[in-house]
């Protein structure tokens, strides 16, 4: 195999060592205890496995092999770990669904503990019928399943004045892929009846933020899923346990966890995380409000930063690509800089509202080279240069980052971040 | 909700108790501790979760809701752990992927703990040069992920001489549907040049029982993989961490986990696996051997055995199609033991050799009635009668059973297993 080359994280000598690394990283970031990460285990492993018995059958709930090191990332910046984040760890996930286990985290107010038994959704406001659900009432109502990424409207935002994300996980990790499973909002809606003066809805969360978003009637009405189920299985409880508000391609903030009322009315709410927060400030002093739909988006995750090329030879780039509005119809892959474009393959047809994995076979010549991928959606939409984006929108825009990544190879083979043009 | 009708595990009172129920049967069947279920844990509620700071962002790898209740379900007739298996619990699984922690297991010698830096894949035969390749060399190359469904040979074979199966998950819950990425064997043909001599291999497991299989190299060339991840992460270990194969649409067997070797060869190699096992034996005594093709089948896994309907009123039918030779293109239900059928919605667009979610509201009028389910896939092929089936392979066929599987619905409101005509 001296004819190919790895794209490996940097100074992945094994395993082993890997663990310890990552071990060590994010203990030193204060993030975890060394007993949470499961890969901390030291398994006995035997010399020769055929020679004894395994493991017998019967864990009712399986776990990833102990030798297995993918991990959320927690974002230290913060000041208290009931507000901030964790990262999904793009550059370590294979495929396009997102382990539930690794989902990226956003909370306001920690996660709440919650009695499935106790728990209902309220419908009110501008309805015939105001209605209380328990969570049995919902179980016994027709059922939808379909795969949406979910994505922080803060995703990337480090991008803006200039490349700072260290690697794909830290620039867009605030992005993970489910099969969401539960009640449409339409079928809901049936059930209460809404009045032809309602619009606008609120929805609202029962964590100790009182998480509350205001949700145009339409969007809800067209393909909102109010889901108590993730890939196969009951929805996470980092994810909104027992219920969650999927709103596919609006931005994550919105898609409300552990959600507990609907409010039906004319008008939107003006919600502190509608005012204060969640809104995009242009140039000219004046800022978007309510803008909700994740653009067109996609990010080249291997090789990506932090990893290095192990030497000259083939290489495939492989990446992500996804868009609020509905399918990805096209991803492009640029090795130069942006000089020449070349179609990538795509692993599956493009579902709407939902990440897709593409692909693209490379031999690196083993001089400097830079690897961006751009992608295009159903609506002709896509993705801006950095200076394009920025032309636009300014730097201060904060949220809704979705320019061309752009990451340098040097002859060492080292990957880093930089600007696309 | 009184005018709706619900179709849940019979004696659910609330998850308290099922959880009671749950953990009282699996802990007298012997295959598990109390501790192993995390269904156990007794979480501390808060009266209101708005009024106090959740749990804190943190959690490297998440983990089912302390509520939560899906659990495989292991099969006790089997004197060793060691060779035994465990059923995903269908009627529990939402949607159409099945979560890794459930996917069923079968093991002939148990789970071998494997350290991903010391395993290899030797392929070597009638190639040109052979090769050992490391965890490493193969995640060099070119990458592919797909979804498939893997089940089992002997999935279904309680039914042969008659309905026996208490529940969807013992009828069928040798059957798990995951998103399979790794190498494509093809690309590896070309690294080792196959002779045109060569027709056959044999695949062998790292496994106590060293589970071995022949393949024709056809299937190999076309759309084997040999994979490292499952649902976007490492392959689990009762899947065959670090690498198994996925041979899409042959009986679960073939897959060899934990893969250590492929020979290629001119003939078969009659290994036990396919000579005193995993042969049909016909009623003239003559048993099909190389029966490879897991045919086309459906399952209703709501309402299934052992739920009961609370009462007359809307029902959702809900359950999985799938077929080994290609997309399902259609799945019908009938509510009246065959007479009449209607199409069912299919929640996505079928992918190839992989389950699909099918539904289908109903009305329950109160009186007895028979739900059964039959697909067509792209072949053209659809599934038999039981009686059809047995007339064709007689009652000693063991493996493939892939008859029509039909639900009893008593006025009572339970469910129980009957035949399907």
């Amino acid at each position: 195999m001296s004819n190919r080359t790895a794209a490996e994280p940097r100074g992945q000598a094994g395993p082993k060592l890997e663990r310890r690394l990552l071990l060590a990283g994010l203990v030193a970031a204060g993030s975890m205890r060394s007993s949470d990460l499961h890969a901390d285990d030291a398994p006995e492993v035997p010399p020769d496995p055929t020679k004894e018995p395994g493991r017998p059958v019967g864990t009712p709930y399986g776990s990833p092999s102990s030798f297995a090191t993918a991990a959320r990332v927690l974002e230290t910046t913060n000041a208290s770990a009931n507000t901030s984040w964790s990262y999904t760890p793009l550059e370590r996930i294979v495929g396009n669904v997102t382990p539930s286990g690794l989902h990226y985290e956003r909370h306001h107010g920690g996660i709440p503990t919650i009695d499935p038994d106790r728990h209902s959704l309220v419908i009110h406001g501008l309805v015939d019928t105001p209605r209380r659900f328990t969570m049995a009432d919902l179980k016994r109502l027709p059922i939808v399943s379909r795969c949406h990424f979910i994505e922080c409207s803060g995703n990337t935002l480090s991008e803006w004045r200039k490349p700072s994300a260290p690697s794909a996980t830290k620039s867009h990790g605030l992005l993970s892929t489910s099969e969401w499973t539960g009640v449409a909002f339409s079928t809901l809606a049936r059930e209460v009846g809404v009045t032809h003066a309602a619009s606008w809805a609120v929805a609202e969360g029962s964590d100790a933020a009182v998480m509350t978003r205001s949700i145009p009637l339409d969007k809800l009405m067209n393909d909102a899923i109010l889901a108590y189920g993730q890939n196969g299985e009951d929805i996470r409880p980092e994810q909104g346990f027992p219920l969650r508000l999927v709103l596919p391609g609006y931005e994550g903030n919105m898609n409300i966890k552990w959600l507990r009322r609907i409010e039906l009315s004319d008008a939107p709410f003006m919600t502190r995380e509608e005012t204060s927060r969640y809104t995009d400030l242009r140039t000219n002093g004046i800022a978007d409000q309510f803008n909700f739909v994740m653009s067109v988006k996609s990010v080249v995750t291997s090789p990506s930063g932090g990893m290095r090329l192990a030497g000259r030879g083939p290489v495939e780039i492989s990446g992500l690509a996804w868009s609020g509005r509905g399918r990805i119809t096209g991803v492009e892959v640029s090795t130069d800089g942006g000089a020449s474009w070349q179609p990538a393959h795509l692993d599956t047809p493009p579902e709407p509202i939902c990440t897709v994995r593409f692909r693209l076979p490379w031999t690196w010549d083993g001089r400097p080279a830079r690897i961006q991928s751009r992608c295009t959606d159903e609506t002709g939409m896509t993705q801006p240069t950095h200076d394009e984006l920025v032309a636009a929108n300014g730097v201060n825009y904060v949220y809704h980052y979705n320019a061309i990544q752009a990451w340098q190879v040097a002859s060492s083979g080292e990957v880093t971040n930089v600007a696309s043009f």
